[in-house]
């Protein structure tokens, strides 16, 4: 019998990076587009052939499940396969593949030895992590931890209309499976920044999450002439957005202290004409620090230079927070642990902070969890030219298995 | 029989004001949308009731015409009935309206005199004088006039992909008819600014269109993390372009001399993702001055402003030139003539300049053509608010009828 190798894992990867591949060596595979369920579909078939049996829940996370014994509790380990538009082929899918192979290597252990672990073991592939497409994202994860309502994440919509409970139905992935709330979950990712690569280490450690603050801004203005009316007489929901998004920045990059990232990346024009003066421009506002006190000056600086925009423009600005959090630790018994297997295996590790959302920040609000990260070079995220090296992506693999092996001996339970 | 009368007009133009109506108080009637296609069906049976004979060219002008003479020589009068999106109810279409009482009444007049004039008559409602759901605006009469190619015309799309042949064919307005080229052509608009309301006149005497220089201006970065990604890494195509949409109004805005009106209205922002730094941003940018001079000198800080957000934002910005034109003269002789006729009115006139676009930009090129203004409130335009008084509009029906009275004699042939 053909036992699963680092090779396998490669190709493996190879494969599945073809599903919605870009010219650019990225994917473009946005939460619930054909793309997304193509790689569903060879998931499923990849996760059949070795053994697992495969569910959809109400909100279309896709599980594997390896039943060790009947009736022991599960262990959980996953990520998301699907991305950002022209997005790396990494960032989630790389994690959902290292947790199926990690599964697949415990269960031929398994069968080795004979040794029966007290635990099942079940891997994932979260639905609309991204939400490029839906809002909001960790939509899966967050339906799965009860932070989310199945209703209303049914009934987002993305640019044209489509809903997500049409698309789910569409592509077959609207399932009645109810995973049973596991003992422990673990997830690895690359890193998405480049502190590891700085600092030449291989395994990240996630101690914390960033607190972060996010808002929807309205700027509302009036229509009018680009033509006739006089620059004195305009209301121009535009040149207000434009004024927070160019003081917003060099605000934040004008700062000392505890690090803030502050971006605003969408806008919606009305009527978005090329004769006629904006009369509202909607966009999101994302303040993400570790420092509380730096979230709150930064909240405080934002509402100072809105009220500028609208002396200078002439506009009224609404600024809505949609979520706010602060730093928050991951499990210290996870972390612990994973420094000893870390340790044991002989790599460069380091504990770490994310910045980025990622699945596991749900999970661990139910349940104790460990978040792994390996190197992403140059830092480069959301973008085709996203790498990690293969070895490090192996790396990874062999410490998602030996932190698995714990978890299944149940070790944090 | 019944004469045609104000009260007639105004009641017309009530009508005429349902088709397409906002609860603003305005109307949203895009080139060929339902709301378009009605008013033009209104349109057609008002004309045909009152004897006009109603044909469609090819790129969905609608033409009503009066014979007087077989084989006599046409003079043209007439606007446009679409409008921006939530925009007032007097922009284009009280011209359209008005050319048609106008030649009503002088056809009233020859039945009453038993004279048939030297010239036929006929009004015109052009096609896509906008230009906010199908780019470029002034499309009707810019392939009437040959400065548009039909081909070119027809296959400009809407944000849905929709073309506008499709469209003209799927309302019936796609026509073979060849309207033969007018001798002269006449229309009346509204002022859209507040020139001629702060001077307390009724009737402007439109002498020359600004100058303009419009850009698609295309900003390139690169795709990050909102959250992970450093803003020293970043390259962030959103944050340049808000540098330029405020550096470019606060020039505007500082300079003395020659008026000079700058916008940006319109924007397209990729991935648009609300976590992910955006790695293109395209807009508009629209720079008109009665004077060639400051133009060039716009253009020149336009550029100095580029390299600016170029540098800040670490983005590469394309400036591409899409239409340019010099101040330009309507025909002197016609506007002689309209001061004649608004001399023996007893109607307080002065000479003024536009700064939007009209068909009769186009037309003026082709023929001798005489636009006037009756004044706005407020100078208020592309806005739901935009008011013309009535006692306004009916100064410049009998305006227009007077002015056509001439053109019907061959005075300006």
């Amino acid at each position: 019998m053909h036992t699963i190798t680092a090779t396998d894992f490669l190709n493996d990867f190879r494969t599945m990076s073809t599903f919605g591949a870009t010219t650019g060596g990225g994917v473009d595979r946005q939460a619930a587009t054909d793309s997304d369920a193509q790689v569903r579909l060879w998931f499923q078939a990849w996760l059949e052939e070795h053994g697992f049996q495969v569910h959809f829940d109400a909100i279309g996370n896709q599980f594997g499940l390896l039943e060790f014994s009947p009736d022991a509790p599960y262990i959980l380990a996953g990520s998301h396969m699907d991305s950002q538009p022209l997005a790396g082929r990494f960032d989630g899918s790389y994690g959902v593949l290292a947790a199926a192979h990690a599964a697949l290597q415990i269960k031929e252990e398994c069968e080795r030895s004979g040794e029966i672990p007290p635990c099942n073991l079940a891997v994932v592939n979260w639905f609309n992590e991204e939400g490029s497409r839906f809002t909001p994202s960790m939509m899966g994860s967050g339906v799965f931890t009860g932070k989310l309502d199945l209703e209303a994440a049914y009934n987002a919509q993305d640019l044209s209309g489509t809903r997500v409970k049409d698309e789910l139905e569409r592509h077959g992935f609207l399932g009645d499976f109810e995973m049973p709330a596991p003992t422990s979950y673990a997830e690895i990712h690359v890193e998405q920044g480049r502190g590891m690569e700085d600092s030449h280490v291989t395994i990240g450690l996630v101690a914390e999450t960033w607190g972060a603050k996010k808002f929807e801004v309205t700027v509302r203005g009036d229509q009018a002439h680009t033509g006739s009316t006089l620059l004195k007489d305009r209301r121009d929901a535009l040149f207000g957005a434009a004024i927070i998004i160019a003081e917003l920045r060099r605000y934040a990059e004008s700062r000392t202290g505890a690090p803030l990232q502050a971006s605003v990346s969408t806008m919606e024009v009305l009527p978005n004409s090329p004769v006629t003066v904006a009369r509202q421009v909607t966009m999101n506002l994302d303040l993400r620090s570790p420092d509380w006190e730096t979230l709150e000056a930064a909240f405080k600086a934002v509402k100072e230079i809105i009220e500028g925009a609208e002396r200078e423009a002439k506009v009224e600005v609404d600024l809505d927070v949609t979520h706010e959090w602060k730093l928050s630790p991951y499990t210290p018994a996870g972390v612990e642990l994973a420094a000893q297997v870390a340790s044991e295996l002989g790599v460069r590790y380091q504990r770490v902070q994310t910045v980025a959302g990622h699945d596991s920040t749900n999970m661990k609000e139910i349940t104790p969890t460990i978040m792994l990260f390996v190197p992403s070079v140059k830092g480069i995220s959301h973008n085709e030219a996203e790498l990690t090296k293969d070895e490090d992506m192996l790396a990874g693999v062999e410490m998602l298995t030996q932190t698995l092996q714990h978890l299944v001996q149940g070790t944090l339970a």
